[in-house]
């Protein structure tokens, strides 16, 4: 079976999605990210859809689940490369993501989950005074 | 048509192949890379194959197609997360990647690509002396 290869970069995982989403790859992903959170202790999950010209409310659903689990596993989860029209969609379909961050790219993403380190780090550092 | 995502961090463009390349694909993604090196003068290529189960004489002549074209552009490229056994079917191929350098995985690579940045860095402080 086909899977989505999850790549670990320092605290991050990263993942690309370019092949059509089902139930299958949708479900394995979500099985494998959540081991390699378990196993490597990442602290963010990053998630490309750049190469996605539609998102429907089954990949929303999927990325909200994803993002919920990884919340629980303390990752968080940032979605980016969204196309524009994507996002028109998905508020017209009334998908709004709510439990998941947003970047416009890959980089911004990987900041966003850098600074969360950092506060955490600094929320660690009070703690131990 | 569809087309591999290229994600930019920092000075490295990522790559992961993930679905059959055939001609149009492969074509394509020379294209859209050495378009992407001129654009963001990027140092290094970074192609992640490990979901790759079979790298065919094809695959193998495109990514030392893709790493001639990257050195011209003065990009390095590394490919990584190569699976055992591929490695074994392309030395008996006869295929040895003389043009690729390779990394275990994504984040070894990236420190490849890191030195060879930070050597450059001295040359030129070399050469400004």
């Amino acid at each position: 079976m086909e899977r989505i290869p999850i790549l670990k970069m320092g605290e991050t995982l990263l993942v690309t999605i370019q092949v059509d989403m089902h139930d299958k790859i949708a479900a394995a992903l979500e099985e494998d990210l959540t081991a390699r959170i378990a196993e490597t202790g990442a602290r963010g999950v990053l998630i490309d859809i750049s190469s996605l010209e539609i998102v429907d409310s089954f990949i929303g659903r999927m990325l909200d689940n994803i993002a919920g689990v990884s919340r629980m596993l303390d990752a968080e989860t940032v979605v980016c490369g969204m196309r524009p029209a994507v996002a028109i969609t998905l508020v017209e379909l009334g998908l709004s993501l709510s439990g998941v961050k947003t970047a416009l790219n890959v980089e911004r993403g990987m900041e966003l989950i850098r600074k969360r380190l950092d506060s955490d780090g600094e929320a660690y550092a009070g703690l131990e005074e």
